[in-house]
């Protein structure tokens, strides 16, 4: 199959391609899209590479979905609406089995997401996909990570760690639908279909959050963005962070902790709220997933165990 | 070096960071950027392998330089006006001479284009390049494949064969700035910095050409695609195709037609051009390339030698 006839096949898809006249969609030199008055266009670029980011022999249903939410998440961040992406896609070969169940689980999350196939590349080497999305915030109204100060509360969605604790059975080439277990089972979950939090980030940034950002790398090192950005520090209560019993039940509280502290691929969102203002999430929202408070920003640079007082290290954090 | 590091030194440089206070670049989740009332975006993404699309060895800022030229052409073939790119580089390991000397291919044509590199990802794994650009267009007026006609003329910028006809130098591992033989110098200089013609395209898109794309696998196949998006067909002129002397030398005339006609990587424009309007395009864009009528649109499906009546296929010009 050549180039032209596997995009058409599998990326040109109805599921796919935009419904609205201000797109134009695969076949030209570009894509042209229109911003509506009022609206930033908010965009992120990841690159997953075989053998790095995902196993070899990953499923690609799970590869496309997972690939797409990670990007998917970064919308959440900013608190922007999806709109449409572009996909690169690296190949060692034109394996049509391989093509229609990544095809499918792009399919899988963008359909539900409102987001359009607009345009890519598709290329013979080393699996590589490079997936670039695009969101609509109202002008002005994004979500940074630089607006946090002193005195505001540290939040995060959903639980923390369940990706992490989920590693081991990956690397054994586990997935969800074909495990006994069914603790780790939902782990697998939580690792291979995150759930971007856009509906969370688009409420927050219209409401007062003061800043965002999502969990790809691990509480502490992305809170550390946060921190940095804005020039300050945090305390957080171990204790508050929200662990699912079902990672509690595979790896105890100790080790929970430290996946939930230092492990990445998580894709909840950790976000700053003035003390003052009372966080009244609409139901619509708290049906999707919880926050949790979990601690407090603070003058003084740095993130420390609101218990103890000590500092709070990534790096004591990445030993599993 | 650290990825952030990384980041900071090569890519976060004040000469690719925009200028433009509606745009928000490197450091957050996502890029913000604004689109003006009564522009759209025109948007292409491309990727290049190692091995597949450049020599593995490549000179670093020949392939920084090449790599965001044949993006830029893109836009060009839209009419559209350079505004920003995000970048996917993933690569084998993190050295910082090769670092420095691509980030400076990519300055030397993102800052006189006004092109600034507004996000991207690193990853490590082989050596592979996604660049995303990013142009405006005044709404409705971009240059599309599909609007050619019965009667209009066909008309390439520049001159066409010398990217093909360096493609021997190329593999041998020849560069411009050493090479003996001008001819080859030359050619080699077409290959490594292909001129994206910007300014012809944005004067067509706003003077009524029909249709347009840029010459990226060959003319007769690229010429097929605006043919196919348009419903109608071509004869062309051979003896009229622009063949420049250093091809015409190194080559000789048979070769140089073959190489015009099936050869890529030229990266000039192919438009079509109502026949009965004068194209006069104005000094400025005239001392940076020429434009040469090559041809007719037909009825007919399928592209002939005007002077033959012969089909032309591109197949029988890939012999090289």
């Amino acid at each position: 199959m050549g180039e032209f006839e596997l995009i058409r096949h599998f990326f040109d898809r109805p599921e796919l391609q935009p419904s609205r006249s201000d797109v134009l969609g695969i076949g030209d030199d570009c894509a042209l899209l229109s911003v509506p008055q009022g609206r930033q266009l908010a965009q992120s670029l990841d690159t997953l590479v075989s053998g790095v980011h995902f196993p070899e022999q990953c499923d690609p249903f799970l590869l496309g979905y997972r690939a797409l939410a990670t990007n998917i998440s970064d919308l959440a961040a900013m608190g922007a609406e999806p709109h449409s992406f572009t996909l690169g896609l690296t190949l060692p070969e034109s394996d049509s089995d391989w093509l229609q169940a990544f095809s499918d689980g792009l399919v899988a999350l963008a359909q539900p997401s409102g987001l359009a196939l607009i345009g890519g590349d598709t290329t013979r080497g080393p699996l590589t996909i490079s997936i670039q999305v695009q969101g609509l915030v109202p002008t002005g109204q994004a979500l940074l990570r630089s607006g946090a100060s002193a005195g505001d509360l540290v939040y995060v969605s959903g639980s923390l760690g369940d990706a992490a604790g989920a590693l081991p059975a990956v690397l054994e080439g586990l997935y969800p639908h074909r495990c006994d277990d069914d603790s780790v089972s939902y782990l697998l979950e939580r690792y291979y279909k995150p759930s971007p939090r856009v509906k969370l980030g688009q409420w927050l940034a219209t409401h007062g959050a003061t800043a965002a950002l999502d969990i790809s790398d691990g509480l502490l090192g992305d809170l550390g963005h946060i921190l940095k950005a804005s020039g300050v520090g945090a305390e957080l209560n171990l204790e508050q962070l929200p662990l699912s019993p079902q990672l509690l039940s595979v790896a105890g509280l100790s080790k929970a902790q430290g996946y939930a502290l230092g492990g990445g691929d998580d894709y909840e969102l950790c976000f700053t709220w003035p003390a003052e203002k009372t966080l009244a999430l609409p139901e619509e929202i708290r049906a999707e997933c919880s926050v949790t408070c979990i601690g407090r920003i603070m003058d003084t640079a740095g993130i420390y165990d609101a218990s103890t007082g000590l500092p709070l290290s990534a790096a004591a954090y990445r030993h599993f």
